[in-house]
């Protein structure tokens, strides 16, 4: 089981490929088969191939993140964190808290993401 | 699926059966054949009689629990709280994060709880 130091390593490079990485970096931190639900309560997507596609739909836009809140134990990081995207001259603001599960390679298996459209802030 | 506001109410209706009830009152927040991992990467304990022991542990503990911060969206509810435990003159602080899995009827299937021994504050 990768250690508590090992996910928070996994989550920090997260967030910094979402703001600033390819889809393919992404996706890299992801197992085979693993499956993304984001926002919960859609039909996840299973396999590298879905969530390559889904991480790519956010590549051209401009994005920012911030970590809000970190906690992680057994197999399991629970965290919190603001993504700003910008389309011109409208910002979309969401806080999701993410569920990821890891592999024992330190591999993200699965990815919950736990947010729902009306927290949207636009400005 | 149950909305946010029920899950809402069913998580705070939980801390305060966690503070105060019986665990039979508890027990029966959960659908059976609940899976209960509390913390994660424990052994996970399956359907109401694993539960039931599992909350009587706590019964006879004065405690307290206070919601910290709360999220939820399709099945899931996402939670953080602090709980005290008074053992005569010791008192014992966590402050875990749940994941809780709700069914259609609004049952809790599935509980883990993400937290780690060493973050215990003793007084």
């Amino acid at each position: 089981m990768p250690s508590v130091p090992e996910m928070r390593a996994t989550v920090d490079k997260y967030l910094a490929l979402v703001a600033t990485g390819t889809a393919e970096e992404i996706t890299a931190l992801y197992a085979d088969g693993a499956t993304l639900e984001d926002p919960v309560g859609a039909e996840p997507l299973v396999g590298k191939e879905a969530i390559l596609a889904f991480y790519k739909v956010i590549e051209p836009i401009k994005r920012s993140t911030e970590l809000i809140s970190f906690k992680a134990g057994g197999d399991t990081a629970v965290f919190q964190f603001k993504i700003v995207t910008a389309f011109d001259a409208l910002t979309v603001e969401i806080s999701p808290v993410d569920i990821m599960i890891f592999d024992e390679a330190g591999a993200v298996t699965s990815m919950r993401a736990v947010w729902s459209q009306d927290e949207m802030i636009m400005s």
